[in-house]
């Protein structure tokens, strides 16, 4: 299954005082990955706000094995399933330190599609159903 | 068990183009929350920070229900649970509009007692296991 | 004139390997020492876009003097002054640990009045320069 | 004199409810400009401190002429100025979205040099004043 790959320089603000990367901050990284991915996938999430469609987040977990830290250069790998019911996207993460093996952090975010008008959760339109599902069996981006 | 209350008025920048709270600013009110919790437990983090020990985040899940818009005045309530090997401790998590019964948010987040000199995972010294334990069998805070 | 005190406890994720809170985290802390102050003044921010103005940053500046850490609590002192042509307000601000006389932070953030349909800045409408006069002439708040 | 260029796709958690992005998140793409051209220059940031210097921001300005969107591709360019006693660097920005002519924001930043064990400002170490001042009368980065 393609899995995305994406690459950030961990920066200072995103740094504690254990001189490790809060936590939170890998939710970001998760978003942009995200975003790169779908880019890839022929969907920049920008133009499916322009055609009506928000995503909101609907559930997340992550999960803390090892921590980065200042100036590490992180792999972000990033792999989408669309539910059955296409209602729903999952991404799954897996946060390597570029070259290196041991998996930092793993998790999962997973988002719905929402139309803007009628502000309500709806089923992936036939378009975007397609693209998704040509870039999960794809290869490698 | 008890319960730790705390309000926070969403603020201008936590708010996304959607006009509602972005996904990754909760774990900055849980932060918050559990701190402000571990204070009334007579257990301020500076102070088991300064005392040699760390509590870094092993692992968390949020789910999304409703969401909350830019000023409004949330309500974070905290329930805590110290694990039975006293290795870790879990925060639960629920999320509300002040005064509102639906749920908008609920999620938790576990941390670990990691000692900074041995620099690995620790039992929860004594002191610490009795004051949580007063504070999660104690009154609604 | 009035001045508008807002406290703040300096979060984890707020300071950085140093210890020290992260630079821009000061602007956080100003927007919310705005929000509240225009709320004093009867001016709560969410009501003015609900009437159509929006309140964009238009220039900023901060000096550093003495840095805050972790746990800290700060009392952020707000004045503001509206522009002669009552197109700006200027924020001024002065950041100290609660209780102490040194300065850690001062800097001030001006914002212009903008029409959010006709998509340009306006004057202020007497009825916000009213209030804002008011609360500039009135007591400490 | 040296130029720096880095680019910068605006993300989602950094456009706020006008869909522009939030003043405060120029300061994030400032540090990020700033760590690249040092490490550009010779001298990362990391290495800095692993030597015993840390550089703390001192001052910073701010002028904000039009606004970024989300997915904006935004090219920050960044000058550096090391001050005659070489006990300060200034970094001067401008922000354009790229390929296009229009200033959307300007702005600096100046950090000192202080040494970690001294707990005092000091004047730059001889290795980083050349390394700088060859950066600084050197080609476009």
């Amino acid at each position: 299954m393609a899995q995305f790959l994406f690459e950030h320089r961990v920066r200072y603000r995103e740094a504690d005082p254990m001189g490790i990367v809060y936590h939170a901050h890998y939710l970001d990284y998760f978003e942009v990955a995200r975003t790169e991915a779908l880019r890839k996938a022929g969907l920049p999430y920008k133009s499916l706000e322009d055609d009506g469609l928000f995503m909101p987040v609907v559930d997340l977990a992550i999960s803390y094995r090892h921590p980065a830290k200042y100036d590490d250069l992180l792999e972000i790998r990033t792999r989408l399933t669309l539910s059955e019911s296409a209602t729903r996207v999952t991404f799954d993460y897996e946060v390597v330190r570029k070259g290196e093996k041991d998996l930092l952090v793993t998790g999962h975010v997973t988002l719905c599609f929402f139309d803007r008008k009628a502000r309500r959760p709806i089923r992936a339109p036939e378009r975007i159903v397609s693209l998704l599902n040509e870039f999960v069996s794809g290869e490698n981006a």
